[in-house]
């Protein structure tokens, strides 16, 4: 390998070889959760995935019969067939007393040293993000909102940075938000938020015209962070949304070292063209083994089901590199 | 069966059994009606059928290959497989003039006493029920506007209630209305309207937070008046239309006793996500047999297609009371 | 005269003869009723008087401090000078129990035979019409309404044609409407209506080309009913509200015979260009005298006051009939 | 043949008969350019071919997978098979200076005398029409703009009519302009514009009620010009494109003679109702024998693919003037 | 004088020193021409006027009573007192016939050689420029529209540059355009158009930052064409129209020299604060004096009045230049 | 007095007796600051004051002749007549570098302990909080923006509560955003903010039922912190924004214990009624004397002017309790 992750090895990650020189490949299986995965759940899809114990573990976006979405854990020994709860997270506060929304969608899960956190859209008088850990995907303890309303998008970094905590954001609005830019946080404690820093705009790059969101939790690498993000166009015929990403610097993650022009994965197939919103593709995890380089991404397709696409470390970071395009 | 419909045997309907415990199922020859069914009529869909004779009559909303939608009459032997009229319907006022529109859409028909009656959208500047009579299928009179604009989705009641004729409706915009709650009105003759008075209100429920709207003729129960309805929703690539279901008092008709909180169907087959208008399951009509308890549901698919569903009186009750969520 | 109005003779009604030719002219001590006229009202305007016993009466907007409007009775000896209740008007229904909405605004006060009815805009699960009689402007016995939502700009004509009572509306939407034609719908007792029909179209004549709607009760002439109602247009700094008329058929009252293409009073006075809503002229209610041919016209101005304007049957009914334009 | 097309004999055009009476039929091996067919283009559509020494030669909208529009040259022996060039075509202006755009979509090809130009959309601070000359498909001399900002669907007519050139184009707005008719423009150099007149509306007609857009080169017949266009349509769920067509006067072609109310071809084929813009049936070149009579149609679908449809003068030219209606 | 007007000698323009150090002062006796100005004209503003035999003439814009605004001349001894036509300006086509329009406003008038030329904007299946010329303000031959729709503020230069017309003008669109920067077209001849270019962009300088468009006939200078132009930001209130100014480079008039960040006049007088459409200062044309320097503006305020106003070219230009800020 | 005011004697706080019983009242000489006040300066409003030494200070929006909002520095012996500087503020981080705006406006001035703090909104990829401190209004350390964007209407408390200090704020849009709610959020240093809470919604009460955002610094009472803050309703003519009042939780200041159903003041006057932004009232500031009672509160006045209202511990809090509504 040319470029390097660090991180932890994770060998058994699923994982297909590329057909051709493509940035990022689908999984020829996709998609690996369907409609009606399980019952009074119509829909999953916008989910993330962690390692856990000799498997994966994850939260997963269930869009219910009554059309409210909500979360749910889930298990899988391979990272593809999964077996997903039927009862929603239960989540408590600090003395242990429920706290919980209306809605609650496009979770990420971020592991950071012992803990597993949980960032998620919620309702808090308008969608903002809405926080909480959990070590055994059973027990989930919640934090205050880390920021007003209206924010979407929330992406914890793996570790601490010189000391702190950091999040990746999208401020928002409270409707099918027409803009957006990435913005990133800085917290000593996950619980008190500032210095705030903007870190990229949507572009006149008309697949992340309208509005862009971070999506995977960021993958160290030798050249700095690696992050999936989604990037939205407007057609005549409501929005699309594509995959792209950036290496963002190791110390001063506001920095964009690299970003690539060309998006890595946009609405093709069927299960992503069809659906209870045409045309998503929508990245909120990636499992990445430090060992081989080899990186497996989770996404959302059409709002409706869960894919998995690959990549590895060289040919991803050498993509954005070569197609680098900061504005 | 536990619970009873009022009304005459049918066992003739259109039936298929279920194959899980879905409140609702789809006709596995779905769609019933395909595209460019009749010579200039492009798609049929949104359509209404009764029992007539020892078969089936209909009125249809045939979409001509000019875009106009107009109103043709159609016959079947089995309830599935329809002859349909080249020929739009001719609407004539009392004196036996021409009383015609520019477009004619969504019909519903009502069976009541020994007549029958045609309720559906039309323009009188700005679109608003029309309504008329027949007896054959073949002469329609027709009477003035129940309604000033704007207004759609109306559905008489198959039979007075102490002594007066009740309409559901949802008022309207011009054009593709972004709200809209259900009201039902009173009249002594068909011909003038009052005694208004709001039934149910679009919901926090997300599959019905747009608006909802009437559809099949209500079904009288030993429970109450028993509705099917769509609810949309609005994502950002448009409209989502589902079906859920309702239960009425069947004196105050006003007053809803039950309401289920989940869909009974969405859009996830190839003829309801794809079509001139993506992601449309909208119920305009139902036949249902006494002594079975079998009940057959109409529906337009994508606002391309007419498909058919089934539930049984038992099951989509009971569905209805354990779902119950009024708001 | 000329000119003849079918009606009571007034002759105490206010009156200043005109300065020029104007088709209409201001009262020269405009307004007549100004800001915080009462305990707890912050404006008063686009309100409705009679002829009561020696002097006048009536049905007054009073915007309160909260900015909720209801309606107040008024009672004056000369109809310039009013004295408004502080109270708002209490309305029962036919079993006497209370019958009440968050707001309620714009009335109109028909006499018809030897009852006052008001007509007015009230909250139904949104805007339409409401209906109530008087006979003493202190009890007042309301009925259900007239139309479903959303209908704005209600006013009887002032006796039964053929036998039915009819009504002038403007069907509406839930906001600050941006469109709007004159409908008419007919009663057999005021509670149940039909026969709707299509009056007049808003214009490409740019001062009404955005909406219009019915004002004044309309006024018996020789000619025809003499209607005063407002038109709007739609500037880059908001809507401005006139002042026009026509004259419909006696017994056809959807037929325009005539219709004055210019408008006969638009905002110009400071009074009617600064306050709540700026630029708005919006006539109400009109006093006739058949004697003289008197007529003076009350019309609300900015949202913010009462003020009043005259014309004669001779003067208005000819500058219809030269600027005639039906559309 | 009872209709002739005046023009050049193309014997080899692609060609398929029809099998049922229907005015335009699809190519059964469509689409015939399907996605990514060229390194660094997600996506071929809308674009223009024309007979080119003994193949054929073409302009094509090639979308990025940055997502901006390029256009790209072509060649075909059959016009069926393209071989597309990965390169961008590059612009000079008449001093041999570089003149590129921003973007660049929706081309049209125009052989007039013995040379081909080009017409397209570009940017110049908003969307208007760019104009370029080839004699070879590898040199293009560009000129300065036609019009002003904003403007797209711009097409030459293929000859010179009374000395003048001609050009219908369809003012528009800067972004997915809801609204447009079809202009025609008179030029004596191609360079100065004047003379503008309105050639049709944008119509009553369902499927063309939105917007219109002249599509592919004017063919000259006996009757008139020939010309294929596009119509707009606005449903709940965003614009359904169809394919029309009228015939313009010989020598005064902003006069239209007959237009068809009926569109030749909707949305109906999976390749049409999804991809990157579902339903869109967008037609921007035709061949013609002037021999046989026989007619291809080049369109784009689903702002994805292009795809390939038939007819015949005697056939089209028929049905249009059975179908005529003017607006 | 330290700077210099390249153009005839007029001491008998209107003038009032200045009382401050101002860019441009307001003329004492403000509004010039009022309300209801001649019979059934109920409004004129944004007018031009130009030095005629020995006094003045002009042509102005008369909003009638129906709404309407159409084209009247006008005549003045001392360019301060006006006495207007009260016919509408009747237009002529080349041959004679009668050419005109439902509506006509916002009028320019550009003395070059010895033809006097009207720029306005009229209806045209949207609204967009028109062109006429007259050598003596009673008889006028009209020319088809120099452009399609939708245009507006439309200025010719007050004479040929390098052998070629020029033209201002600000592309629109069909409503309250809420976007709008000034290009400028070359034409050999006045019908025929083209050679476009972009000269100044609205501004993220607020004053001038929703559109901008050209107001009086370039004045040309020393130092280039000094324009008085319009600029438009949006408040949550509607449209603040403020006058700024730029200078442009003689030969190459698409060339911005100067431009100054500051306007020059916003609305803080009761008469262009109050009014049919309240804040707006519109400028549209000016009388200048080569031999004192001196410039009187002529300006619509609040769409109601004429207003004058008053600067000399030392002090304007110097403003400019110091004030300067291109973007 | 029956109610308390827990702070400074201010006896030279300006003061006029009121005439009437209304819960505030104006100074009779308002504008206190009137339009151009200071050179480059259009226009003065929304603006904050504290006691300062012997008099008064102040940090005053000024709306620069270019449009563009800046922060200035005041100083004033009496409150009511004051010297502007000519000088933008100047920010330094806390290394001192520069760290300025394109755009500043809406300032508070909180004095807690013995410094000031100015909140104010900024653009920081769009409107959002900035904060700063002075000792002297010389000198302004600026930190880091205390939100994401989109926020405005932020005010601190004037002491910490709890050790914590707390900021009322209101989240917002880019643009003239149409809702809005106060929140509250919690910082142990002023950098770092969390544990965010719903103050007040706006409400079904229409004078504040758009939105509703902090205005005044809290003054602290026997009985809560007393609040005025603005509420805005949206007319068909535009935004009107009155001033309201609540009083919160001493210890739990999310709690609101009593909120006034009726606004204080709403545009009556001329200065408030006509200028750049008709019809708006927008308190920023109040004095209160803890001896007295008395309140005097600063307000913007139509975007053009600061004003002056005075009101006194005893009336204002007994009025809020009386017409106590919470939502």
């Amino acid at each position: 390998m040319k470029h390097q992750i660090f991180g932890k090895n994770l060998t058994n990650l699923p994982w297909q070889p590329p057909q051709d020189d493509s940035p990022v490949w689908r999984y020829a299986e996709n998609p690996i959760i369907k409609r009606n995965p399980v019952k009074g759940v119509a829909r999953i899809f916008n989910s993330a995935v962690v390692p856990f114990g000799d498997g994966f573990a994850g939260v997963f976006r269930g869009e219910k019969i009554n059309g409210i979405p909500k979360l749910y854990t889930g298990k899988s020994d391979d990272g593809i067939h999964w077996s997903i709860s039927d009862e929603e997270i239960c989540f408590l506060d600090e003395n242990g007393k429920q706290f919980e929304n209306f809605y609650s969608y496009d979770p990420r899960v971020i592991p950071i040293e012992d803990k597993f956190y949980v960032v998620w859209c919620a309702d808090f008088y308008g969608p903002t993000l809405a926080i909480a850990e959990t070590e055994d995907f059973k027990h989930f303890e919640r934090y205050n909102h880390p920021y007003l309303p209206f924010n979407r998008n929330g992406v914890l970094f793996p570790r601490k940075i010189n000391g702190k905590y950091y999040m990746l954001s999208r401020p928002s609005d409270g409707g099918h938000t027409s803009f957006g830019d990435i913005f990133i946080s800085e917290s000593p404690d996950l619980k008190y938020w500032g210095n705030h820093k903007h870190v990229m705009s949507r572009s006149d790059i008309w697949w992340q015209s309208l509005k862009i969101g971070a999506g995977a939790v960021p993958i160290e690498t030798d050249v700095g962070w690696l992050i999936f993000y989604h990037g939205v166009v407007n057609t005549c015929n409501g929005y699309v949304y594509s995959m792209g990403g950036a290496i963002l610097d190791i110390d001063q993650p506001d920095k964009v070292l690299y970003r690539s022009e060309n998006y890595f994965l946009t609405p093709e197939e069927e299960y992503e063209e069809r659906g209870f919103v045409p045309n998503v593709v929508f990245p909120c995890a990636a499992l990445s083994d430090a060992k081989t380089g080899r990186i497996a991404i989770y996404y959302g397709a059409a709002d409706s089901y869960v894919a998995l696409a690959f990549t590895d470390v060289d040919r991803i970071v050498e993509y954005i590199m070569r197609h680098n395009r900061l504005r």
